[in-house]
């Protein structure tokens, strides 16, 4: 027996029990239509759940014919979820008796947490810290609930359900909820799970998206959010999930770290979003940046098979809207498939000689339903169309109805995406729901249908590029070294490292500096510079100086010992004059190397996805057109090629006009081993490898900057 | 009597007879029902259009109660406006009997002619002579015709009118005419005329636009174009009308130039929708790239005040949408204006101390309509507030019908701008209807919200533009000079000029260039090079060779004679060897002017528009990053100005970081003489100015490339 419960307890997460519970008490259930409390319950009741509901209200017996509990440990059966909407300051003594009851999982409507502040932030850390001790994983607090279609579950107080469909929705506002549901229904689309995430003191967006990629009613999953829980976990579990099924997010709010120090050319390349952009690009979540066009694109994903190439066909009986059409799908990377001979040839037979026979192929306001449907059905039978986008104006000629069910027999046959563009009037509804039975999704916007499409294509890409096996590279390097750095400046209590530090660092983890040597007399630079072999650099060596070219602290391509002794004093000098208190460490020696093409590598951490690397080109690339590749780390080796090719300096990378290019191979190297080091160490918060010089055969960072925290 | 009728053909215009005739003719007036003839008549007959029918048709006595006429020529009274709707090859005739009658103003809704090619375009020919002949305007042939609200004058076969409204629209396409009205009667907007233009052989969009920037009942005016028809009276016509009311258009189409040539830089450069984005943005006319977009801004001009300044207030019950909102607002350049110590103060008396009393507000959920309503009314009386876009969501406790009585109220009266984004809900349209009592439009998506905000003030900036005098600057130049080359030109059969050519073009325009000399021998040679100074640069001065770089034909920095007799004859060897037929008119010695920042001043000329000229920093800026402004011809200085700050490089023209910048005076004068030049004379069809070579005073063309037509 006792086994036997282990095993049911294994096979049923605590998440399942949000969704497809046996059992659910909802705790402070009331009486009064107008209380959240009854609203819960009388979803429950009216609204088609298969199990059992336990009301939960020591002031009642009995509500809408269903008996009363005073508290959970009084319930003589299982609970699988609790829905819990008494006051908050109640919250902490219900989630302490629904530990000692076991009930594994719970939904916190209650508000006034940590969103009022204050007391708040203390009362929702206190519920953290008992549904831990109980092992109780829970949604919210402050939350609208979940509704699960196909398991006719609504836990929330809203009036009405969505309908059934395949489109899950997580939104982490509960307000804009309401107002989805509500749009929902008026615009009949479909969904499986309607969940709101509230505070996520515990269950969030990562936990539901690993759910439901594995939630056979959901086709898409799609959010609303204003920030990830936990960034790291977050890439990796999408990254998964998406190879099974499209994520499409809404993410807002520009994170406000202005309060950030930002002292590397990297940080202030990032903006606020730009985590967020390169986890979502990175994992082939797909981002959308309006409502409309979130389920635009939903469902077309619940309902129309993805295309096998981005080469469509767009058929119009209006000549506007089929420019209108063209022009967004040229913009949305869209193709036009070319016609075959034969298609031509067929089309023939039902146009007028004048109509154009091409892609977007325009039937004219003069053809009727038959006309129009005999042009359709020979464009998606081409076998070079793989997808129609099919617009209709209500021209009195046309019977649209009659198309729309046509047109909908031949998409359900021949299995390639179709995407209608019926544009008009008072009858659109009734086609639309037509259409929808032939599971044909139509926008009464050119621009929206496009955007949808293309969607299905970008997914179409996203699912062959994560295909390809990552490689992360581990090169080996000398982690003790740089420790002992680190640990260095931790006992000075500096946080900045020096420029030779910095290149310490680097040099590490195997990436190339210029031969150097720092000195402490004029003698000793005259030995070095021999050593080192003229033309030589001369920098002062100080942790209080970043900006050493500003005040004169650096001299460039000195060519003899003449030169070298005059720069040496002059640096000297001008230290004295515009840092006298910066701390001195010496002067260093650097090899000059010629000079190449300059690339930039940086690297900053970010709170919620961990560290990012960057490359761009240098110059204007990043100081005028922020031409810059951010990557959340590990990068891996075909990512890192991502990132030098879609630069739009690239040309100048891989060598145009009869010029020399650079060699690719050592900057993907370089970017790769600059990943693993701020995987290594947490403690690096920003660096810049600025520039990166580059040859036709390797190169060398011969400058770099790089910050601590700890 | 003769006098009095002169003079109302002066008051009254062919185009008013369009929207405002005094009888209307229909000629091909049909009994039968489902006959365009018949709709036309029929909607004119009891569209409450108060003026005289006239039906023609000579097999009818008498249709829809309305005596008939066998043709124009019979009917005893004045015709002001004729329909014609019989098959085209009957158009003619028929034309050529309105204008015996005098009719001054025809639609000829007929189809057959240009858009099916071949017979259709002489038909079409014809027409347009015999109109032109009696002095008849018409709107067409192809077109769905008119309708007038406020004249209750419908002349199109629909079956419904729009509503009365301040948004008039034009359309070149019918079947997106017949689509939009439909969609406009459903989302209940109002318009004040609905014009379809058809193939636009006589009256055009800029007829029309002309005509509407004086018509009283107009407050915006959108257009749906796929072209213009001559873009030099677009320009000139769109800029005054636009400082009357606001102008919005959705240009579809890449007009398919493929064909023509492009040899420089600047043609390039030049997509083939610039010529119409450069029009657009110096008339001030706004584009919009989505149907919604283009009457979600109609709806706010026909609606709302201007606001002062970009400086706005969000206000929402759902944080969630204000974060949309927000980041929709940032995007479009909106500011958020900062509250009053006053307005904060007082909305503590409605707000829960844990809210947040900044701009966006968020009043949260738990407002009633009451509390959101008093903190709405406070931050609209707040002085820094221009305008405001008010959200909700439709929570449990919010009365949202009479929140919408209660903003309609004080917005009002305060007379500041007032979105809504009331969101959700069944009870949405109900609550539109009340708010737009009010005069607010409403949004259900955010971003549709945001941008139509977005375009008042665009506009307002615009108005502020165009308020201010543009001087066109007319150079004292040597037109015969030009005149001269070009005509040599000419008798030489050429179209492309030799640098040396094109330089001597610049040169009678006042443009700078550097010393040269052409020279024919080696003597020559070493003597020009000692008048000029050394060092200096040769060239092969050829016709025929355009990369003279490529071939070895350049020699650049050359420092004493020994240099200059080696690149002589090492030029001479090269063109032997590489381009050995090509025309050798000498070789030029020229300065070797010092380096300064290379900028790039080009020309091009649209089929439509005319000249356009193009500026640009050159080398990546150009190459990688297209970054250059154009504009169309005449460019004022202000212009020229605007052209040189818009671009991205700007900054090292300014100069930056202690680097000495450019002259900007001179820049700017260049444009403007290069803008002169192009106006002067009509066969330059591309011009080249790359580099021009600019100091922190003046500047030389260092290279030029120019072709003409003939």
């Amino acid at each position: 027996m006792e086994q036997i419960l282990e095993e049911k307890v294994v096979m049923r997460t605590a998440i399942d029990n949000l969704f497809n519970p046996r059992s659910v008490a909802v705790i402070g259930a009331s009486r009064h239509p107008g209380k959240v409390g009854y609203a819960v319950l009388y979803n429950l009741v009216y609204g088609g759940y298969g199990g059992k509901i336990f009301p939960i209200n020591p002031n009642a017996d009995e509500i809408l014919g269903l008996q009363c509990y005073p508290s959970a440990l009084k319930v003589p059966e299982e609970i699988d979820l609790a829905v819990i909407t008494v006051p908050n300051r109640l919250v902490p003594e219900v989630m302490e008796q629904l530990g000692q009851k076991g009930v594994p999982t719970a939904i916190i409507i209650s508000a006034g947490f940590k969103e009022t502040g204050g007391e708040g932030v203390k009362l929702e850390r206190e519920v953290v810290k008992i549904a831990k001790k109980h092992g109780i994983r829970f949604l919210g607090p402050n939350c609208f609930g979940v509704i699960d279609t196909w398991n006719s579950l609504n836990t929330t107080f809203s009036a009405q359900s969505p309908l059934k469909g395949h489109i899950a929705f997580i939104s982490q506002s509960g307000a804009l909820c309401i107002s989805i549901l509500n749009q929902g229904i008026m615009e009949k689309i479909g969904f499986s799970k309607f969940i709101n995430l509230g505070n996520k003191a515990d269950i969030d967006e990562t936990d539901l998206i690993e759910y439901l990629g594995n939630d056979p009613k959901t086709k898409v999953i799609t959010l609303y959010l204003e920030d990830i829980r936990d960034g790291r976990k977050f890439v990796k579990v999408a990254r998964e999930v998406v190879k099974k099924k499209p994520i499409l997010v809404i993410k807002s709010g520009r994170t406000e770290e202005g309060g950030r120090a930002v002292s590397s050319h990297t940080g202030s390349l990032a903006g606020m979003d730009i985590a967020y952009e390169t986890a979502f690009k990175q994992t082939g979540v797909m981002r959308a940046y309006r409502i409309d066009e979130l389920f635009d694109a939903a469902e077309a994903f619940a309902r129309v098979p993805l295309p096998k190439s981005e080469n469509i066909a767009i058929i119009t009986n209006g000549g506007g809207v089929g420019v209108l059409l063209a022009d967004a799908a040229s913009l949305n990377g869209l193709k036009f498939a070319r016609f075959t001979q034969k298609t031509i040839e067929e089309l023939h037979k039902y146009l007028p000689p004048f109509a154009s026979f091409r892609n977007p192929l325009d039937v004219t306001g003069n053809a009727n339903e038959e006309v129009y449907f005999n042009a359709f059905k020979t464009i998606i039978e081409d076998p070079n169309v793989d997808g129609v986008i099919t617009a209709s104006l209500p021209v009195q000629i046309i019977d649209e109805r009659k198309l729309a069910h046509l047109i909908g027999e031949v998409a359900t046959r021949v299995k390639k995406p179709v995407i209608g563009c019926f544009m008009g009037g008072e009858e659109v509804e009734e086609i639309e729901d037509i259409l929808r039975r032939y599971n044909i999704p139509n926008y009464t916007e050119p621009e929206r249908a496009v955007t949808a499409f293309a969607k299905l294509v970008k997914y179409k890409k996203i699912l062959e590029e994560l295909n390809v096996e990552e490689k992360i590279v581990t090169f080996e390097v000398n982690k003790k070294g740089v420790a002992e750095i680190f640990k260095k400046l931790r006992e000075e209590n500096r946080t900045r490292l020096t420029e030779i530090e910095a290149k310490q660092v680097l040099e590490n983890y195997g990436i190339m500096v210029p031969k150097y040597k720092v000195v402490k007399s004029l003698d000793e630079a005259v030995e070095a510079a021999e050593e080192i072999g003229y033309p030589v650099v001369l920098k002062i060596v100080s942790p209080d100086i970043i900006h050493k070219t500003d005040i004169g602290a650096v001299k460039i391509n000195i060519t003899d010992e003449k030169e070298l002794r005059n720069g040496y004093l002059g640096i000297i000098m001008n230290v004295r004059k515009y840092a006298p208190r910066a701390t001195i460490y010496g002067i260093s020696v650097q090899e000059m190397v010629p000079s190449g093409i300059e690339v930039i590598i940086g690297g900053i951490r970010d709170p919620q996805f961990g560290p990012l690397v960057m490359f761009g080109l240098g110059g204007i690339y990043v100081e005028v057109f922020r031409d810059v590749a951010f990557r959340v780390t590990p990068v891996s080796e075909r990512e890192a090629e991502k990132m030098i090719s879609e630069v739009k300096g690239y040309n100048i990378i891989r060598g145009v006009r009869g010029r020399p290019g650079g060699d690719i191979n050592f900057i993907k190297e370089t970017i790769m081993r600059v990943s693993q080091l701020l995987e290594d160490f947490e403690e690096i918060s920003e660096l810049d490898i600025n520039p990166l010089m580059i040859y036709e055969k390797g190169g060398f960072a011969v400058d770099a900057r790089m910050t601590i925290k700890y």
